[in-house]
């Protein structure tokens, strides 16, 4: 189990807004089954690593359906071998410390 | 008005574990009056940019209190001038679109 | 072809030197044949994409072996379809126009 | 002293090139005096944080003078005080344990 963000920019598109982009990038995730939360900066995926590596890799390629000739995709791994790390326990985690 | 992820890593740890870390890291973000949001893999801050540089400055210098020698810290600004850009808008203009 | 940057941080390791992680980290690299260069502050890989993500999962996985609990991986693919991006010709086309 | 890495992207260009965003968005930190080296994927300053923040803030918003309504740029800090780090001995330090 681990927990990976991602963030997908398309590159030389007309205008600065990308959100449709952002969301045809997502149809992948949405059917891969994984769970995910949308930040206002990317994307957090939790779950088997390989799965959600396929999974991205779809991500990635699905921004390209629009006209799109550059993306700019950045993933960041958290993977923790020594206990479980979850969306909700990480957050949980920091939140009780404060 | 910018949106700025931050995600700070203290190295050469003894534990796997840095929420602690983390915590002491975000007390100049939490006295800053500035709206921000935790995230599974970061903070995500909204407000004017070269505050937030100052804060995020300062929120990197607090994770060596805790006799840490070394600390990675990663900060994406995303600054958009056409219109403003908030962290409720962002995630709503994606999930609006799936 | 594609350009992906990858940095891999171990967490947990006592020391804040972890130099003989990266390099455990780089031996599936070194192993697969793709064109790289090591910076500072990563390594960028130049090539097809499926082997590239494929062999950073093995350099990822590589870093669990020294004993480590938790390895925290970025990874940020460029992807240009209109024309060839290298190493090289990346770097040449913005020193030009300075 | 730290090395910071730094990355900027312009939304919404019109075309997938970038190098000229990227060139104008440099002129500050060739004004600055600071080391730097450019990547294929970013650019690497070595200094004192303060100073590099300064100039990472001046870059960034020279990207916004060539017509760019939005700009993310992402800044990776690694600051280490337990001994010197610089652009070679990080480099060397790698390619030795290989």
């Amino acid at each position: 189990m681990a927990l990976v963000e991602v963030s997908i920019i398309p590159l030389g598109t007309s205008t600065p807004s990308v959100s449709e982009h952002i969301a045809v990038s997502l149809k992948p995730l949405q059917k891969s089954g994984l769970k995910y939360t949308i930040t206002p900066m990317g994307t957090v995926i939790e779950g088997d690593l390989d799965t959600i590596m396929d999974t991205v890799r779809q991500m990635h390629e699905a921004c390209f359906k629009k006209d799109v000739q550059r993306v700019v995709t950045t993933i960041k791994i958290d993977d923790r071998r020594d206990k479980p790390a979850t969306i909700e326990n990480k957050v949980q985690s920091v939140q009780e410390k404060l």
